[in-house]
C-alpha cells in the first residue's frame, strides 16, 4: 500500500512515472482550511527538477489539479484529491530495463514481486516523481502547522565530502528555518553551498552520482506528543521518512553518536526558564521515551547516491539468465539530496500534524 | 497504543513495571503451531537481567504464563495471551521521581501527556521490562521462520569505544548467527567481548552508563517482500525497531556511510550464481526500492546510554517549579545494549514473519 | 474517511457530486490482472441513471478514466486510480439547500460536522453518484472472483408493496444470478417487475419516493472464511453495506425472522453429500460463528425511500433559526433501489475478495 | 483478529471458554479516569448467567482481575488489561463435538478454518463467555459517557412471540433507560416480562431454544458525529454489533420497515425548538447520511435462537465422513437475548465513545 496512514490523516499516493497521472488523496483534513496556493506552489517548486544542471534534465511541470475536496478555495470536509498529469515522458528510454535491471534500483525486486508485470517506465511507482503529491500534501499541513505556531525546516547536512554546520538544537529559530527555504541550496553555512555544488558537478562529470544527508527540525511542538513503545514519535516519523525513495538511515538527536557516549554526557539536564521546563542541552532531539519534551525536534536522514548512473555497470540478463553489462540511458539526477529537502519537510509536516490532531484535536 | 500492528500479525503489549502483571496478546498466528517452550525460554533468558554484574540487580523471573490461545501445546487459532507476573518490585525507590523527573527519561514527557496520572514506579509502561512479552512473541515467530529456512540474528556492534567486526553482508551464514546466541556477549570477534566488559564495568564504576550499537541480519528471505513508498521494508522494520526503548538510530545496509559515497561505489552489481540472481556486494542491506532483493537483510540500531545513572544530575522540581538536583536510587543497568540484542531479534522476527505471511500466505 | 478498509484491499473514494471529478484509488490488487473493460462498463451501466423514467433525469456519463495502476491493460502492482469527470451539473439548483436542509438528507448533519463548509451542491460527498467508482472497483473484484469460481448476485426483493420471490438459499445457481444481471429490473419472478414499475411510477406521480429491499448472494465461497467476534463475515460485510447511501438494515440468512423462531426450526442440520459437508436448510445464510460454512452466503439490505421528494416539506431556516417550508428543485430518483443492486454486488465482491485474499492468499 | 478497532479506542479480546483465563486489553482511554468498580460489577452481573432458570446452569464468577493500566484506582495512560479466570469448566462435556459438529454453531466452520486445531471446549473462542471482558470495557465507556451527559440503554424488544413496546424515538428519557437496567427482564411494558418468561420456559421444557430482538438507544449525542460512505455511524456500529455472538440483523431507525414506505412518510421534518434544530419524528434513528442529527440514536438487533439445544439433531461425523445424530450434553441457555442486553449496551458505549473522542477529542 502506498499509504501514509496516520491516526487522523491518511495520505494515499497513486501513479507511476509514465502513467496518465500521479496524485494523492488526503483524508482527515478538517473542513474550513483555506489553501494557500502560492505557498503550496513554492513548496512544489523547491522539489521540481530541471531548474539547473544539478538535477535531471526532465522538465516536469508540477501543476496540481485539484479533483475534489475544495469548494471556493476552502476544504469542505470531503477527501482532497489532487493529480499531476504526466508529460515529457520518454518511455522508450526504459524499454530494455525490464530485461537488464539497474543495480540497487527497484527494477529487479519489483520484477520478482509483481511477476514481471511491474511498470518499468521511468521507475514506475518507485520514481522520485511520486514525491510531488507527497509534497503537495505536506505543504498544506505545513501551512496549518504555521498557524499553530509550529515550524518545520531542513537543510542539507552534507553531500559527499562537503558538510554544512549542524542546527543549534537548543536555540534554533523559526526565522532560520524560513530563511533556508529561500536558498538555492538550503545550507546554514553559505560557504558549504559552493563546496556542495562542486561535489555534485564532479560526480556528474564522472558519469556518477553522490549521496548526502539532510538534517530536519520542528519547532514549537508542545511536550506530551507521542507514546510508549511502538506509539513513539520516532516510530511514526521513521516509518514516514523511510517511505521517501533513497533514504537509508534515520537518526534522532545525536543518533549514531550515542553508541560511543556515556549517560552523563548524553543526558539532557532539565531546568526552569521563565516558568517553563526546558533542557540545557538537546542531545535527545526533543524526544524521551517516545514522547516530545517541548524542545526542538531534531533528526537526520541519509540519502543514498542515485542508483541510476551513466557509467557502464555489471548486471544480469533476466531473459537469458546470464551476466550482462548495462549502460543506462535517460536523464537522471547526479544527486537527489537537495530536491529531497522539501520532501523530508513535507513528510514531517504531515506526520507531526497527524500526531497533533490525534493528541490535541 | 502499544501495538506492533502488522498486516497479518498484531502484538498488543500491556503492563507497567510494577503493575500486577505485564504481558501481550498475539493475534494472527495460524492454528497448529507447536510452541517450543525451551527455545522460547532460552530467548527470554538472554534478555533477563540479574545474570551478572553487567546488568541491573533486580532479579526478574521471566516466567511466561499462557492465558489463552494454546490447546495441548499447539496454537488453536484464538489470540495467544501471555502474562508475566511482576515481583521483586521496590516501588518506594521511585516515590520522588514524579516530582523530580530523571533527565532524558520518559518521566517528564509522560507526566505532561498523562496530566500527572502516569505510573512512575519502575518506569511504568516505559520500562525495559515491557520487552519481556515482546521477546516471547518474537521467539515464537523466530521458531516459525526457522522452519521456513529463515534465520534472524544480531550481535553487539560496539559499546562505547569497544567495537566488534561487522557482518560479512554477502556470505554470512545461519550457523554464525546461531553461534552468537550461545555467547555471554554476542560478538563475532571474541576479543571484543573483553573490551566491551571493560567499557561497561568502567561506566558502572564511574556511576555512569554507556551506549552501543547492534547489528542485525535476516538470512533466507526471498526477493520480492515489501513494497513501494511507505510500504517498504525499511518503514515497517524501523517503526518496530524504534519501539524498543532507547533506540535512537536505525540504518539499513551501509546506512549513514552512504552520505559520503558515490553511486559507482555504493551500487551492488547483479550477477548470476547457480541460476540465481545475486549481488556481488551488499551495500543496500538486501533492500532496493523498499523491497527485498534476496540478499541478506542487514541493518544497525543505535542504543543510547541508559538515562538512569547514579551520579547527581540537574533536574527540576515539578511541584515548586524550580531547579533541583537529583540522585537516582534503585537498581539500573549501566548498559542495556547486550540485553537489547534478543529484543532486536524478536522485533525483527515478528516484523519479517508478518511481511512473509502478508506476501506469501 | 471514505475508505473501505479491507485487510488486503483498500478502496479510497473521493469526490463530490459537483467537484471536478469523482474517483477512487484501489490498493492491494495483485499485479497481472487483465481488466475486462466491457464487463466493467456493463456493471457501471446497470448503476447509471437516465436510462428511463424510473430514475433521475440527470444524464451522467459514467466513463472511467484510469489514471494509474494499469500497464497494457493489466494491473502492474501500483495503486489503481480511476476518475469520472463530473458534467451535466446544475449547481444553481442547490443554492438554497444550505440554508434550508432537506429532511432526512445529510445536509444538516454535514453542516454541523463541517461547520457550514460542506459542499452542498448535488449532495456533495453524500451523493449517490459517489457509488460509480465503488461499482468500478467492485466490477474488477467480481471478475477476479468469477475466475475463482465465485459468483456474486442480487435482486430487488421488494419495492413498496411489490415483492419478488426469495432466493432458494440451498440450491441457488450461478446461472440464475447471471441471468438477473441482464434484466431491466432484476427480479426472480418476472411478474414482480410490472408491479414494481407501478409502485415507482405511482410514487413519482405523487411527487414522492419509495423504499425497497435487495437480497444478495455469494456462491462458491469455501468454508472457513471469516473469524470470531469482531472478525466475523457479518461485521465486515455490514460495515461495507451500510456505507452505501440509504441502507438502513442488514440481515443475514433469515435475519429479523430469527426473533420469532425456535432453535429446532432455525438450526441448519449438517449432512454429507458427495463427500462434502452441506446443510439441508440454509437459514444462517452460510455463516455460523462469523465464519462461512460453505453454503451460499445470503443477506438482505433495506434501502430507505429517497429523501429528496418534490412535495413541500417542513424544515428549518438555518440562517434565521426559524421554521420554514421547502420545495426541492432538481432531478431526483423516485426510487434508488434498482440502481442500488449493482452497488450492493460491488461492495460485496470487494469485501468477499478481500476476505479470500486474506485467508487464502 | 478479535479486535474492536476504533479510531481512538482499541479493544483486544482474548481467551477461550475453557482456557486459563479470558480477558481484554483496552487502549486509548485517557489517563485520569476513575473506575467505578461497583457500576462495572453491576454491569457484569446483568450479563452473568446462573442467576435463575432462564439461563445456563454454569455458575460463572465474573470477577475482573485488573493486570495493568490502573494506578490507585485511576487510569494511568497505559493499556488497561483485565482477565477473568475460568472455573467451573467441564471440558469432558465437549469431547465429542469436534467429531460431531453442532448445527448452526461455529464448530464446523472453525474446524475448517483452523484445520482441526480449534479449541472446541465450551465453544472455545466463540463462546458467549467472551462477552464478559467486552462488557467490562463497555461499562467503563458507559461511565465516561454519563459524565458527558450521554446515556446508553436497551430493552428486550421481543422473544419468540412475546413483544415489548418500542421506544418513543423522540421523547425517550435517560431516566427510562436507567430504570430498565434495574429490571430482572429489561422491558418497557412490565406485562411483557411475564409473556417473555413463558416463552423461554416453554422453549426449555421442549428441549429447545428461542430467538429475540433487542432495541437500543443512545441519548445526548450531539449532531455531527460520523461521516460519509464507509465512515458512517451505521457502518461502525453494525460492525461492532455483529461481533456479538448470535446477532443476525441490525436495523437503524425504522429499519426493514423502510422497504414498504414512501419518502413523504419516512422523512423526519425539521423544526426549531428552544433554539435547537430537532425533528418532529425520528424514523431515521438519529442518523442521516451516516452522521448523527442530534436526535436519539435508535437501532435494533436480532438474536438468533441458541444453536445448542438438547434435542437430538442431524449432523455429520467428520471422522468417518458420514451422516450422524447428535445429542448435545452440557448446560446451555434456552435464550441468550436477555443476557445480550448489557452486551449490546457495552458494544454501543465503546463505539459511541470512540466516535466522540475521534470527533471532539
Amino acid at each position: 500500500m502506498s499509504q501514509l496512514n496516520g491516526k487522523k490523516l491518511k495520505l494515499t499516493v497513486f501513479g507511476q512515472s509514465h502513467s496518465k497521472a500521479i496524485g494523492a488523496v488526503i483524508e482527515g483534513l478538517p473542513a474550513g482550511i483555506k489553501l494557500d496556493t502560492d505557498a503550496i506552489q513554492a513548496f512544489l517548486d523547491r522539489r521540481r527538477p530541471g531548474k539547473n544542471k544539478l538535477s535531471t534534465a526532465r522538465n516536469e511541470i508540477d501543476m496540481p489539479i485539484i479533483l475534489s475536496g475544495i469548494t471556493d478555495g476552502v476544504t469542505c470536509g470531503a477527501p482532497l484529491a489532487v493529480m499531476f498529469e504526466n508529460s515529457d515522458t520518454r518511455s522508450a528510454d526504459y524499454a530494455e530495463l525490464k530485461r537488464f535491471p539497474r543495480p540497487s534500483h527497484a527494477d529487479y525486486p519489483a520484477f520478482v514481486k509483481h511477476n514481471g508485470n511491474n511498470d518499468i517506465r521511468g521507475g514506475g511507482q518507485f520514481s522520485g516523481r511520486l514525491t510531488a503529491p507527497i509534497v503537495f500534501a505536506g505543504a498544506i499541513c505545513d501551512g496549518i502547522l504555521r498557524q499553530r505556531g509550529i515550524t518545520v525546516g531542513a537543510h542539507v547536512a552534507s553531500i559527499g565530502g562537503a558538510s554544512d554546520s549542524r542546527f543549534d538544537a537548543v536555540s534554533l529559530s523559526g526565522a532560520q528555518l524560513e530563511e533556508l527555504r529561500h536558498k538555492e541550496i538550503p545550507v546554514i553555512n553559505d560557504g558549504a553551498a559552493e563546496r556542495i555544488k562542486l561535489e555534485i558537478m564532479s560526480a556528474r562529470n564522472d558519469l556518477d552520482s553522490v549521496g548526502g544527508a539532510i538534517e530536519a527540525a520542528v519547532l514549537g511542538l508542545p511536550a506530551g506528543i507521542g507514546g510508549e513503545l511502538f506509539d513513539g514519535v520516532e516510530s511514526s516519523l521513521s516509518a514516514a521518512l523511510f517511505g521517501i525513495p533513497a533514504v537509508k538511515a534515520v537518526e534522532f538527536g545525536l543518533g549514531t553518536e550515542f553508541a560511543k557516549m556515556r549517560g552523563s554526557a548524553s543526558n539532557d539536564p532539565y531546568r526552569m526558564q521563565n516558568g517553563e521546563v526546558i533542557t540545557s542541552t538537546n542531545n535527545m532531539g526533543g524526544i524521551s521515551g517516545g514522547i516530545t519534551n517541548g524542545m526542538p525536534l531534531i533528526f537526520k536522514v541519509t540519502v543514498k547516491p542515485t542508483p541510476s548512473i551513466a557509467r557502464a555497470q555489471q548486471t544480469v540478463d533476466l531473459k537469458n539468465r546470464c551476466d550482462a553489462e548495462l549502460e543506462i540511458k535517460g536523464r537522471h539526477d547526479p544527486c537527489i539530496c537537495i530536491r529531497a529537502v522539501p520532501v523530508v519537510e513535507a513528510v514531517t509536516a504531515f506526520t507531526v500534524l497527524d500526531m497533533l490532531y490525534n493528541e490535541k484535536g
